[in-house]
């Protein structure tokens, strides 16, 4: 088999083997097939695409790259959640302890925030102490003592995709549908789970801006899925505005605790609800939706799942006491309003300026090196449909830096479109693909 | 200006500026854009092809890349032919001294053959002495002395193209046309012609099998042509059968030499006809095309074609004895009939595949570093349209190595497809473009 013949063949739109898939990928891994041919395959990719077979051979053969976790001495399912990514986007913190607490298992595999996106490890990283740097050992051990863990992708878990990620990044190959499937899916194929619930985000602050091109992301991960034998569900969400109020890591902690404790903005609280429901139903604990969602609203009523939060921050090694003690996680010296300069309705959000502005101000990072302050953020007081009048704040700013303020509210003041007639609220819940 | 977004813009079909293109094939030359970069840019091109304004961009930046030679010191229009390549492609070595000898500076670069095609070089060097290792300073003084030298590509000839191409090959990206036509044209344009006629080949022996395939490089090469202020023009020819009755170095040069004193096949003759007038139009030494023939038959009929090919040979440092006394070139010891095993007409002849019994011979490379038998080779009894019978020699194989005489046999028999009614001889000058 030679590298250039399985170039060509992909170029010219010809469907590769499981042999030829397997070559490329154990070679490329192996250093015996060059950067500079990978390259070429993969903007051929870009182009000519690849069926279900292929994505799911390339699949395989990244998630055996390395080291698979076996969770198989668990009983039950095991049901993990994996969002494409957003502002705001903090629900991990609020499914994971319920779901865990109405009896399934959820071995979370996160990552951290890059770019105009929050990551669900640097939000856990503001509660002192919480440690996500786990051994697969450690992390099958907590699982099986209560049935969650929280953990950041070790260097040994699908290497094969770490190079290949940092190959595509530099090769304008990042945005390829068939590419993105196969990255996300041999990871949470590699932590050993069964069912897997999706949350595609569409929106200004999303990776797909556009709802048909979500939609077909949705669609190629169930189709990836069943073809790998795991049960997956995806759902298409929103993101042209923030997620709930607050963005920024430790204000986005005390939400979440807020909705633990039956709180919690609207909008959150129904898509905790929602992706929960799902993984009750994929994990078997409800056999409806409908009451996978009764089972969510009693963890949550009954405090059940707040306590297994609780239990969690003390087992990862956090202070459990930031569950009634907010000031025991990182705070903000300062706060700003941003005030509309015009009166009117919220129209729009531009969400990705808004995660960049975040970044400004040091709660996510521009470059992988970046150092981030987990007390900084924003809370939102409009969002789209809102009225606002002259001098109102539109939302807030909390920071450390003086010299950060003045540009993150700049940006937030730009990313507000206000407009003369009040615009309608966007739908939350977009598609749901099982 | 970064590489990744130069990628990111031809990948989405936008149009890349001079600068862009500059900065890439400059950095990448310096080996300070990596090959991996450079060849998912390649298969982006491949998909999303060229503007005429890039190609010329590109080809500009690859012919300043290393060595340009300067012909402005000598008078009048220098001109160039070059053959897209084929099997028994020979005119170079009768239209070279036939158009220098009627007044026009002909600075012929060559390449050397390759897989199925032949190489001008190769020929050249089957006269005994021939070299062809020239220094730009002797190709120009050559230049002066006789309008006319060969050349090979020396290192420091548009070395952009060299590393490029060595990188193409590897990728699955040599078959895009604004690539094939700047790796040509900026080659021709560093060796400082005025005028180029193209031979862009079509059939089963070329590299464009479908003539609308050819047809398309043509006219991006006269087009790219145009762009760069230089004359060209460029004919699309037969290449569905040898061209000519032999194949095989020195047995080629016999054949060209029997041209240039008025005999040879009437194919070749045609051709060589054909491809000088253009070059003498090019060469402002005729006014019409059909003075250009007539200028052409003048320069044979008077032997002055010839004379000048002899006082090529001898400054070249080749034996010039060889014009008259053909037992000076080197001959094969041993030969063998290809007896046709049906009767009927020959319909069809695969003409890659006579390439490749010519690779088996030793008269063609399978590889760079291939070492070639100049005395091997075939002589055609039988082209497209010949009566066959049973028995009758289609071909016969000139050859020193009994062991590879069996397999260029089996191979040659396989090649020619015999018909029950005779088929019609395929047009030779298909389609000329200006």
């Amino acid at each position: 088999m030679r590298a250039v013949e399985i170039i060509r063949k992909k170029r010219d739109g010809c469907e590769l083997s499981r042999e030829e898939i397997g070559y490329l990928v154990r070679e490329y891994s192996a250093g015996r097939i060059p950067d500079y041919q990978l390259s070429a395959f993969l903007m051929a990719v870009y182009f000519q695409s690849m069926t279900t077979p292929e994505v799911a051979a390339f699949t395989e053969e990244m998630r055996t790259s390395g080291e698979v976790i076996d969770l198989a001495f668990i009983p039950g399912c095991k049901v993990d959640k994996h969002s494409t990514g957003g502002v705001g986007d903090k629900t991990s913190l609020v499914l994971a302890p319920a779901v865990a607490a109405a009896g399934v298992t959820v071995p979370m595999m996160s990552g951290r925030g890059l770019g105009h996106t929050g990551g669900t490890l640097d939000k856990l990283e503001s509660i002192p102490g919480f440690e996500v740097h786990l051994s697969a050992e450690k992390f099958k051990k907590l699982l099986a003592a209560a049935k969650l863990a929280f953990i950041g992708q070790t260097e040994n878990i699908v290497p094969a995709d770490r190079k290949l990620y940092a190959l595509r990044d530099v090769t304008a190959t990042v945005e390829s549908r068939p590419l993105i499937t196969a990255s996300i899916m041999s990871k949470k194929l590699a932590e050993g789970i069964d069912g897997l619930v999706l949350d595609v985000k569409t929106g200004s602050g999303a990776f797909m801006k556009a709802q048909a091109q979500a939609e077909a992301l949705a669609e190629a991960m169930v189709s990836l899925g069943k073809a790998c034998g795991k049960k997956v569900v995806a759902l298409v969400t929103d993101m042209n505005q923030p997620l709930g109020d607050y963005a920024g890591n430790s204000l986005e902690v005390i939400e979440c605790l807020d909705v633990l404790k039956g709180g919690g903005p609207a909008d959150l609280v129904a898509l905790c609800t929602e992706l929960s429901a799902h993984c009750l139903v994929l994990g078997e604990a409800a056999d409806t939706l409908e009451e996978g969602r009764r089972i969510y609203r009693k963890t949550i009523e009954s405090g059940k799942a707040l306590e297994k939060f609780r239990e969690v921050i003390e087992l990862q090694g956090g202070d459990p006491r930031v569950v009634e003690d907010y000031r025991r996680l990182p705070a903000a010296r300062l706060t700003a309003d941003v005030p509309s300069e015009t009166a009117g309705f919220v129209g729009a959000m531009e969400t990705e300026k808004i995660g960049l502005a975040l970044c400004v101000l040091g709660a996510g990072r521009e470059t992988l090196d970046s150092v981030i302050d987990p007390a900084v953020g924003v809370r939102f007081h409009k969002k789209i449909g809102d009225a606002v009048s002259i001098g109102e704040a539109l939302c807030t700013v909390f920071y450390n830096d003086e010299n950060r303020c003045g540009e993150a509210q700049k940006r937030l003041l730009e990313s507000y479109v206000i407009a003369p007639e009040p615009a309608p609220r966007p739908l939350l819940i977009k598609k749901t693909l099982t």
